[in-house]
């Protein structure tokens, strides 16, 4: 049995795990990220974290080799960390050639979507599936594609920013620059922010303002999720709008890629069902019969390990 | 040096063609489709041209195989034409087995816009990429993938409708049942429409209703991008339009894919600059700025023979 150490780099904590073949962490450990400490901080950080796990992993025999799991925009086959919105300073970071100067084992490294979809090829939702859609939906839209059996990234390594796709031309603007990215909708604070609006000028009963005793500010995706699943009106109207902004996308890519598959992770997608119904009745709705009779819409199953398990994968 | 034959099933004109290595077409022949003659007439006069386009073939040895493109849904492995819009009554053809019956030769079917997208990879403006989108701007709007090198046509061949992506979730009615498809906008229809639209209310100069002697039926694309050759505000401004549609589009799936390029066939991409110059503006403004900085927008190459050199290499 061969482990290898994965690696995910998240924006406040590094975690890394070692993981068997079958994908289980058998050995773990966390540590912050430091980003907001700049470039020489945050690397020195990771370094310390991987190289004291490391001598935590002896027992297991030497790991076959890491696999990092990076936020931002990832250059695969130079192991280089182009940049990365969540951590000042880091532009063209070598970081394949740091990790193994660091410690001797062979790295490779690839974008954090990537790997998680990696995990669910290879353990999760994604298992039995040769051609899918992977979307983390949180803060942020992200996302990767498995097309024929193998992860597409394109040639720069910038593919699959779903996030970005345009659902209203005339919407509201995106951090990104553009107008009526999928991710200004569906995003937690877009989420957060329709559910206000309806609040505003809701005559009919709702759960939502006692659930945060009064005060608005505290409210979460969490509440709406749990005030739907009671049949709150208001929640399942902001999921169902929600669902419907995913679903245009969905359907485009549906009509472009013919995928098995969407499998949803990230906070959001723990809505479950009263955000997956009508993502799938828009899908239904608008993509084209063929693709849409055969594609599928799907909770990612590796859970908050995937972005270890799916890191731990490129090593090998 | 090996000859294949190559076979474009068009909606009017069967075409067929011998095609060496290099892509030249040596030898090639044309006969009405007779689509409108139902399914048995139809693959009748299919079989009837192939075989005596065979019979005149004879000077350059027996060709390796024969490769047809055919519109509609083609399943590639099975060699089965599963339905063809333009074609009344087929549905589940056996296209592969019935043509290698009639012939005693290897054949090999794909989509029509599959196959001209391979021409393009092989012999044109494709020719140095790995990772590009094609689509035909016609009628309607067909599209394909070619990504890290490979022919991506999804798991029932059903990959590459760049006509139904929504670009206006709240637009008119596609023929596919959804709203605001890219095809909607940029169809032959759909931007005469718009020219007439324009001219109803058009209160500077103009050429365009004298370039169709004062009748605006017989108005097509050619004459807006003869117009807007020449100057006139009017066409100017319905391929500004038009290229906005269309960068809305290929702003999304640049950031879905991250393409080296959009290489555009079909008779609309003639209008040239003028409809280019708006599309790259568009994507520039719309799409992320890493895979925004690599793509660029094409003509295609290969020209009408494209069907033919593109069906011929499926059969190599």
């Amino acid at each position: 049995m061969g482990y290898t150490v994965g690696v995910d780099l998240g924006g406040h904590f590094i975690k890394v795990g070692l993981v068997d073949e079958d994908g289980n962490v058998v050995l773990r450990s966390e540590a912050p990220t430091m980003a907001d400490k700049g470039r020489e901080a945050s690397l020195g950080q990771l370094i310390g974290t991987v190289r004291d796990f490391l001598s935590k992993c002896r027992e297991y025999g030497t790991p076959e080799g890491i696999g990092v799991g990076s936020p931002g925009l990832v250059d695969v086959e130079a192991g280089i960390v182009r940049f990365s919105p969540n951590f000042p300073g880091w532009r063209e970071v070598p970081l394949r050639k740091v990790l193994r100067e660091a410690t001797g084992l062979p790295v490779a490294i690839g974008n954090d979507a990537n790997v998680a979809a990696l995990a669910e090829n290879a353990f999760g939702a994604g298992k039995d599936l040769k051609t899918f859609v992977f979307a983390t939906l949180g803060t942020g839209v992200g996302g990767a594609l498995i097309l024929d059996g193998r992860l597409f990234t394109g040639p720069l390594g910038a593919a699959g920013e779903i996030g970005h796709i345009t659902v209203d031309p005339n919407g509201p603007r995106c951090n990104c620059g553009n107008y009526g990215c999928l991710e200004r909708f569906v995003g937690i604070d877009h989420i957060v922010e329709r559910a206000r609006e309806k609040l505003r000028t809701w005559e009919g009963e709702t759960l939502i303002p006692d659930m945060v005793d009064g005060d608005l500010d505290k409210l979460t995706p969490k509440h709406l999720s749990d005030a739907a699943q009671l049949g709150d009106r208001l929640a399942l109207k902001v999921w169902e709008e929600i669902g419907t902004y995913l679903g245009i996308a969905f359907a485009s890519i549906t009509n472009l890629l013919n995928p098995e598959a969407f499998v949803l992770g990230g906070g959001v997608s723990n809505a479950g069902e009263v955000l997956f119904r009508p993502i799938r009745e828009t899908i239904r709705k608008r993509a084209m019969a063929v693709p849409a009779g055969l594609v599928k819409v799907l909770r990612a199953q590796v859970g908050p390990d995937a972005g270890v398990i799916g890191a731990s994968l490129l090593a090998r």
